[in-house]
Parts: structure tokens; sequence; C-alpha cells
């Protein structure tokens, strides 16, 4: 345990991408913003500017929540958008169905998760058709109420503007909502190079958990919504669940600072192209077989057991226990340089050998 | 609305401790802890540091749950002392029952808030006494499970160890749990001058929100557990609420900065005295009446109507209008200074004229 | 404990109106219902016709759920007209309150009741009316979102139609909802003689729990919905809290008999009747006072302990320490003839010599 | 809808075992319960004899808490059994799954079920032993806490004692509790020839769902729990939920009949008995083919198009439409005779040819 609680150099981290610490330019804005008096809960000049930035960013007025995990932006959209008879429709592989405790059952007063399957971690459309009616109106069954796809998806897939819509499409003529899980947003946004109304709200999206934690910021994420209807509701939650800081200020300056001069998107294109770069590296050595091509900053790839216990004998941090015997998962992110890339896969290749 | 979003001198601002930015050293704090690569969710070395120095000034092993918000601590503390048909005892004025929108019943799955009453926001003893065992195994009604107290209280009162201690005694007695709201801790304890041992687990507190935000943290409270077998439940029941951050390094940075070389003291017994110093002042000045001696950083008094709106017009910043007519509210915090305190003793001075 | 778990002859038999068994006729009913194949979980004839028997009643269509407590009736009635960071507004002697565990808290996720004072257990209009806006739209603060009323109330007192309809306006104008708590309905109805329309949607009642359990049914109540919008989310909810009853008609049966040749009227009518017998002989016999007179079959008196005991020792059951010293509840029902009240009341003379 | 609400011939009537109506003698007890005046909420006769007969039927002291639906039994056998972040484990196509409008989830404050794959709709036990440890200790993850086994299953089948065990035993070994529910509990103890104790507490069961509401009861299921510790617990979340009846002694009676000289036994022996006898001629007829013996009273088979259409036009009512084209299922109960099964052989019969 000794060794795990320590400082692991970048070049040796890929865990996750919340190993990470914080952008400059975020941890400058945290400390100018600790210096005035400002009102409380939100009511403050960072707040607003917060806000107002991500209106620009979408192209329209949204309602903004700042929370301090994903897994509570995550909660209180589903909240929101389903009664406590419903149900969310999501892939099995999602991380409100497996990574977050039951967080979504706790913030909907006990609404059920129900598994859309699909391949690459991406709801199959199909399967959403067969789901999204099924046992509608039959008082002894949840009823389907909310989707909720992840873009970047946790197997690093992301969803095409055209594949958002249609799985919105299908939601909306059921009646559901559609909820994104985007604690990578920007990294799904960079590998698509579409725009973020166009990946949002232009495509269906009714609440958005918008992450900032894992590319750059320290400890805020934002719930966007684009249903006005849904905003008094959103904020009696939020305060409720202990998402309502007194010095909201903090929060704020980091999601400001974050959507700065696109250091939001200048370090998601990092990690990305970590990634990617990884991703060809690894292509050309034998016995390496990427289980995908990485279209974020998460790649999966199976390595024989020798060269797993060499990295891990160097002082590389990744998992390599959770899934078949071989698989293997990479993160990488903004604190990634080329070089700490090619320190990786000289590695590997000195270990396959 | 436009005056509202806006920065506030110090000299000005009387609202709330929580208009105050962060301590110097605490933003520093968290600029250093942003360098490095570290494994996330308080498997960090941020984090085991602060879990010392917690350990260290409550003199024993303590279990510790770093939250974003003094109401997430409370929830997640009463909800692990209490089952959905408890009942958590509590006084009428406190801040769970007040200004939390309801998030105790939230954490709890729906158990109730009682409330026993007492002068000066203190529970009474012969109050508590007739409290704790109503309806004791009656299973039509909910079952005294808890007793919260507010240290310092919402008036900005303190209990002594002594009274402490007899609460504690009554409720353990009677097979209830303790829960401490100590979101003003260390403005308590300065008040008393005993130590934070004294103060708790030697007094019988179980569970305890210890408040940093408000004394110079940015966006961080912990849940100080002396139980050891409410850990595991404590740990399920944070992540499952979203405040397990993935960052926890940098909710613990702050803890530990707050911690160390005694600033969480130095700041609130700027607070106090600060309070004590506006007290003092205003006892001297004719119409002006105080509610009590201030003994933490809260002090209440009455206001002729003219010297209110006096003060307002010369942009100074407090509550005023939530109780009688005439009760006006000012809160002090480690960024006040003595000039400042003057200026606002010589403005009432003016318009009291 | 061996003489509690007997049968008491109806003459000795004063603790509630539960006590009593059920009508001949709904007894009759019930086996009538036993005999023949129908579909489950409410579609079946028995159910149309108690629908219809209680649309008729209303004087409009309703939507009706039956359930087999009085306490799920209240329950689910408010988790449809309150959001969980929503407040209940209710008299602090109310059932709710006091004797169903937390019921309103868990059918609702956690909710919140607020008392709201008044003399004889009834909401006073003014206390109401100060209620209603208090908070509303303050996020840190639950909001007021329902109200709801006993009629009759505990202590045995009725609103009046016109009292119904000022605390209802009061409610509506400020965008709360009411629920009526008519445990006791029919009791309420015969002594104003009025209508149930007239008693409830007329005067702007939104849902009510119609009891009948307490007045010759077995363990059948019933939500009346007046508002078709609440019907979807009440079938739903109902299921969900088990309330769905698989041999639903042996529910509608009850109800259907209940509702047929006026039978619950004449019940009412004769526990009333026998409380008004009562009242009238205590307040003939010296050092007796009545709390109140009796307005439906629920009578307060003052007894002298030696009075109380002599009732005892001769085998009277009636509630006689749960309130101030000498405080005695009796309660009468459809069972009760002249006959055992004028024994009773030859019991009292007796034993106050 | 006007031919559904009305009541079918048994001889027609297949759709579900709750279509039959009560036992007669069961109409009796209930009738002769509602004579006299007894104490509410249980402390009655009624209820101490019910209890008294579960004991000796499980041939040692078990705690009884009588509801008035399945769902509520299972919702609260749960909610004792597994905190708001475990999980409970069980067949995907389990009642608790998939009929009950997430009431697990309601009454255990959010819980999450996750299905455990078998043949015949039974838990496999190598299934099982992969996912009573899965991510145990993972904070990250709900926590495996309760397994429950349905016996009989909804298609029909029943464990063995032995296999049981084997279940109880892995879960036990892991610290799981385990939860049978016993909707057709006395459909499956006959068609094993065991004890009710062996099915349960000898095989490692803590809380068994009761059924007699399928089995000739009206309205009554109890839960029964064979671990002391969760009484209290459980008579606290039954009046909570609104399942503590004022007239319990009318659930009661049932229970009471339902136990007495056998009649619960020789019901379930009829019903099962009607099975196997529609279950033989089937097997007879070409081109109709079972899915499974049926070892209690459910039987699933495949019909032609034609042949489901024939009964349909007969005025037989079945379930035809919820699985693959063409599955068909038939729910025999006590009221069926050889007569009836004879008629309906006859009608596949004529239908087939």
């Amino acid at each position: 345990m000794s060794t795990i609680i320590a400082t692991t150099p970048a070049s040796r981290a890929f865990i996750s991408d919340n190993m990470a610490g914080a952008s400059p330019e975020i941890v400058q804005a945290v400390a100018d913003a600790a210096a005035g008096q400002v009102l409380p809960y939100g009511n403050d000049p960072f707040t607003v500017s917060a806000r107002r930035r991500l209106s620009e960013i979408f192209e329209r007025d949204v309602d903004v929540f700042m929370v301090s995990t994903g897994s509570a932006a995550n909660g209180l959209s589903l909240a929101a958008l389903t009664p406590p008879w419903g149900s969310v429709l999501a892939h099995p592989d999602s991380h409100i169905h497996h990574d977050e405790c039951g967080a979504p059952e706790f913030f909907t007063a006990g609404a059920k998760l129900v598994g859309v399957p699909g391949d690459n971690s991406m709801i199959d459309p199909d399967a959403l058709d067969a789901a999204v009616r099924r046992k509608a109106g039959d008082v002894h069954s949840v009823q389907p109420s909310a989707v909720s796809i992840s873009q970047a998806t946790e197997l690093g897939s992301v969803y095409t503007v055209a594949e958002i819509r249609r799985l919105s499409a299908i939601a909306k003529d059921a009646g559901l909502r559609v909820h994104m899980d985007g604690a990578r947003f920007a990294n799904a946004l960079d590998h698509l190079g579409t725009t973020p109304a166009e990946m949002t709200w232009k495509a269906g999206i009714d609440v958005l958990s918008f992450g900032a934690t894992k590319n750059g910021a320290m400890t805020a994420d934002a719930i966007v919504s684009f249903d006005p209807e849904l905003a008094t509701e959103l904020g009696f939650r939020a305060k409720r669940a202990g998402q309502l800081a007194s010095k909201m200020r903090f929060h704020a300056a980091q999601i400001d600072a974050y959507l700065t001069d696109d250091l939001w998107l200048h370090n998601a294109r990092r990690a990305n192209a970590m990634a990617t770069r990884l991703g060809d590296g690894l292509k050309a050595i034998p016995d390496i077989a990427l289980l995908a091509t990485p279209q974020a900053n998460i790649l999966f790839c199976r390595l024989p057991q020798h060269v797993t216990e060499g990295l891990l004998a160097e002082g590389y941090v990744f998992h390599h226990d959770r899934w078949e015997p071989g698989t293997v998962r990479f993160v990488t992110s903004f604190t990634h340089s080329a070089d700490d890339i090619d320190q990786l896969l000289d590695a590997v290749r000195r270990h396959t050998r």
C-alpha cells in the first residue's frame, strides 16, 4: 500500500485521466478567485461568467449546476429525467451501471437501470428501439423514461452526431428523455471535430453531465440542462443532495478557466493525440492486439502476461486485472508528452522480445 | 441583481463567513497539489496526510471522509446514525432543520427531524431527556435514534464541554447516537479554549461534521467518525451520494493545509476576536441592543430601521430581513481586520445619531 | 398480555373504532365475491362497481385506488402531491405526524411534514396563510407543496365546509395542493349533514384518503383522486408500494357493500349518535369535564384517577395514559348500542361517587 | 374490455391462480372473525393463533408479519436483508425483477437487483458463486448482500432441498443473506414432498415471503423471518410502508384457516395435480410441445397459432402474447377440477386437428 500512496511520474501514470493534477491556468484562476468577498451559493461573478461561457459554447441559453463529481452530475441529471418508477436505458458497460455504487438509484429514489446492449460499449439503435416501449403502460413494470449515453464511452469509443441523433429520435419518439454522460465530453468533441451544440441539444440531448475534472480541472463538473423546465427541480435536488457549494466561486473559477482560450479543447486534443500515438505504436509491435482503434483517450489492448508484469515492475500504473485475462487499459491525459508515450512503447517492445 | 453579483470589499461583507475567499496557505497547498500524478479516489499522499493530521489533532485514530459541502457532511453522518424509521433530535433553529432543503431526509431515506427546544439555539437537557424515550418501541412512531448538536450554533452560541457531555449522556443512556454539526467547529473550540478531543469523542460525540470551508478552505469539509464500525457504511454512502471525489487530493490538500501550523485556529481566533470587538463597540452605542454576547463569530443585535438602511446604502451586506423586525446578523471571518470592524462601528454610530 | 390478546365485549371496547369487526353486509359481500373466477389486479366487476359507486356518491368521475390501510392511502396520496423537496403542511396533532412511523416520509422519498397549529386539532387559517409561502423559491428550504387536513380530526372535531373551502383557497392561491385524510370521512359527513362532493372537490380537495375500515369494512380503504392528471402516477406508485392486490375483488367487494344502501352512512350515524349520547351523559355527572362536545365518534374528557381505575378494573378498554394526566379518550363505533353507552355511563357514575 | 371485466367459469380460467376466489374455509373464518371486538394492529387472538400455527408448521419460533400482497412481502423482506448500497442477486426471470414495478428498489431505498442466470428460471450455482463476491469491498460498486430465490419459480420449476442448500451455502459463505419468494410455496412443497422446515431455515433461508393469496386466501401473505434479529426492523418497516393493518385479525384469520386441517396442502395438491394432468394430456397430442414437465401448477407449452385462437374464441383466458410466438402459459389452481382440465384438453385436441 505504501507504493500506491505516492506520486507517480506522468511517464508511468496510465490508470486513468484522473491521476493527472490540474492545468496551471485553472490553478491560477482558483488562486485569483480566493482573494475577494462575494456572495455565497453561486450568486457571484465567477458563476455568472462560467454560465455565460457555457451558454456561448453551446450557442444558446443553458441552465448550469456546478457539482463536485461526475457521479453527482449523473445522479442529479437522471433524477430530473425519470420518476422513481421509471427505468433508465443505458449500455451494460456504462459508468452509471458499474462504477457509482448505485448513485443513480439513490438520486432517483429507486428507478431502475436497464441494460441495452451494443458493440463497442455503444447502445445499438435496434436494441434501443425494442427497449423504449417495453411494457409501456403496464403497471407491473418500471416504465422506460430516459436513455443515458456515454460520450465518449467507457471503452473510449465515440458516437457520431448521426448516431446520437438516431438514438435520441428513437427515445423521443417513445416519449423518453435523453441524458449524456460527458465525463470525457471534450475528448469526444475533439475526435468528432464538431461543435458542442451539434453533439448535444441539436442532436436531442436534454441534459448533459459536462465533465471537466478528468480533463484539467480539480473538483468541478457541471450539469448543463437544455430544457428550461428542469431548472427549478435541478436546483432543489442539487441543494438537497449537498451539491450547492457555499463558496461556489471555486467550482465556477475552474469551469471558467477551463473554457477560456480553448484550454479544454487543447487538453483533450493532447490526450487524444497521445492515445493515438500509443495505438499506432502498439499496432506495430508483434503479439500486441488493440481491441479497437482509440477514438478518445482510452486504449484497450491485449498484452502477453510477461509484458504486463514487466511494465508493472518498472513502475507503470494501469488497470490490468479487471477484464478477460490479458486485457489491459491505458488512459492518456493532457499531462502526457510524446516522450512519455514513446517511453511506454519502448518498454512494451523491450518486454515483448 | 447586478450589485449583488459582484465582489464586495471585506470591510463591507458581513452576510456570512462564506463570503470570504480562502487562506493563502490553502491556495498554495492546492496549487502545489496540482502538479503530480497520484492515484484517484483518496489513494493519494495528500489524503493520507490529512487523515494523519486529523488523527493527531483528535488524539486518536479517526475515520475521515472528505466531502464538498457541510450539507453532505451532515446528511451522510446522520444517515449512518439513524435508520429510515428513526428520528433525529435537533434544535428547531438548527441548520439541518432550516437550511438544507431536506438533505437529512434525502440522505437518511426519510428519517424525521424532531425539534428539541432550548434557549440560545441550544438544546435544553431536560427537554432532551423527555424526547429521547418518546414512544420508544411504539411501532406507530418514528424512533429516537440520534441527537444532532451544532457547535457553534446558528445563533453563535457555544456549548461548554460539560453541556455536551450532559447531552451525550442523556442520548447514550437511551441508546441514541450523537452527531455534532461543526460547520464552525474551530470558532467554538477557540471560544472554549479546550481540545478537539475534549469537545468531541471524549464528550460522547460519535460522528462530527468538521467544517473547514467557512474558516479559510474553499470547498472541503470532512466527516470525522469516532466509531470504527461506521467506516464501511460511510464509505459506501459517500460514494453513492457523489461525494467520493476522483481527484480527492484537492479536498485533502485543503484540509491538510488548514490543519498545518494551526492555521485553522488562527483563522478562528481572528474571526471570533472581530465579533467580540464588534460586540463591545455596539454595546457602547445607545439604542443598539445585542441579543447575546457573541461567543463565536456570529453577532445578533437589534438596529433601528434607519441605521440598517444607512448601512445598506453604504454598501454593507448583511442579513436583516429574516427575523423579527429590527433583528440584524453580522458574521465575521478570518478576512476581517480591526479596521474593518472599527469602520462598521463608526458607520453605525454615524447613522444612530 | 393475556387479557389484551382476547375478545372484548362491545360494551367494554372504547379504545378505537378499529376494535370493531365488520358489518354483516360487508362480510356477506366478501363471501359472495369469493366464488367465481375473475381477472386479477382490479380488472374485475367488483372493482368496476366500487368505482362506479364512488363516482356516483361524489357526483363526478373519480379515480380510485383501493389499498389495505389508511397509512398507505395517506402516504401514496401525499407522494402524488409533493416532490421530495416539498413540505406537507398539517396540524401537529395529525395522524400522519404522529401515528404512521414516518410513512409519509417513506412514500414521498423524504418530503418534510411541517406543523401548522390551530385549536381543536384543526389548522388555523391565519397560521396556514403564513405557512404556505414560507421560503417559497428559496433553494435552501423545503418548499410548501401540499396541505393535509384530517376530516374528522384526531380529536373528533369536524371542519365545516366553509372552513375547508377557506383552507383550500389559501393553499390553492399559493400553488399548493390539498389532501384530506378521511379515515373518519363518514363520521364527519354525518355530523355536517352535507354531501361528499361539497365536503371534498367542491371545497378544493385534490385527493382524498377515503376510510372504510374504521366504519365497518375489514381491510379496505380507498384513495379517491379528483385530479385526473394524478391517476397514472398513483397507479404506478400503488403497485410499487405493494398495494395493487392481485385479488383486488376482495377490497372492492368491501367498498362496494360499504356504499350500498347507505350502509356507510348508517354506521357513521350510529357511531356519532353513541358519542353524543355518551357526551350528554358525562356532562351531567359532577367532576367529569368534556374537553369538547363530540362532533364525530371520538370523545375526550377528564376523569378522576379512581374513576379510570374503576373502569379498567371492570374490563373497560380505552386510552388513558397518552395525554395530560386525567385525560381519557372514548371512541364509539357502529357496533355500540345505546345500552352499551348507558352501561358505561352507569359505571362512571358509580365510580364517581 | 367489457368481456374482460367479467366473471369467467373456472373451466376457462387459466391466466393465473389469482383468478380463483377463496376457499370456503377461509371465507368462513373471515366471517367468524368479523363478530367481536379485539385490539387492533395485531394484538388479537387471531394473530396469535396464526403465528402459533406458522411456528408449528416450521417447527420453531418464527417472526410473522402479515401483509396484503406478495410484492409487499418481498419488498419488506429484501429491505431487511440488504442496505441501500447492496445488491440482491436473483434470476433474471424472477417476479421481483419483472413484475413489481420496482417495488424492491422502493422498499430498499435504491438497492440494485442483479441477475444471476440459470436454466428453467433457476439460479445456477456456479453463476451464483461467481456473483457473490463480485467487487466485494470495492467502494465503486454495489455490494452483493442477499440472494433471492423463487420457490416455485415463475416458470413453474421447483428447487430441490439440496439445490436450496447449495445456493444458501454459497451465499452464506460469502456473507450474503437468503430470501425465498414463496408466492407458490405450498405448490413447491407439495411437489417435493418435504417439510416447510427442510425447505427453508434448515436449508439456509433467512426470510420467507409465505404466499397464501394465490392458493386459497383472499388478500393475505406473510413474511416469515427465521432470524430473530430482524424482527424489530421488520416491524417498523411494515408499519412505515402501510402494511400494519388496524384490523389485522382479518389477515390473520385467513392465514389461520389456510393452515388449519392442511387446507393449504390440499389446495396446492389439487392445483399441482391439475397441472400434471394437463401436461400429461398435452404431451399426448401431436404438434404440442411442453417447454418443461410441470413441477408445480404452471405449465408452459407451444401451441400452433390456430389452436391458441380457437381456445380464445371459446372463452379461454390465458397468457399467450408475452413470450416467443407460440409460447402459452396455463396456470391451474385449487378451483380446477379434473373435468375442467379434460375439457381444455378436448378443446386443444379439437383445434389441433
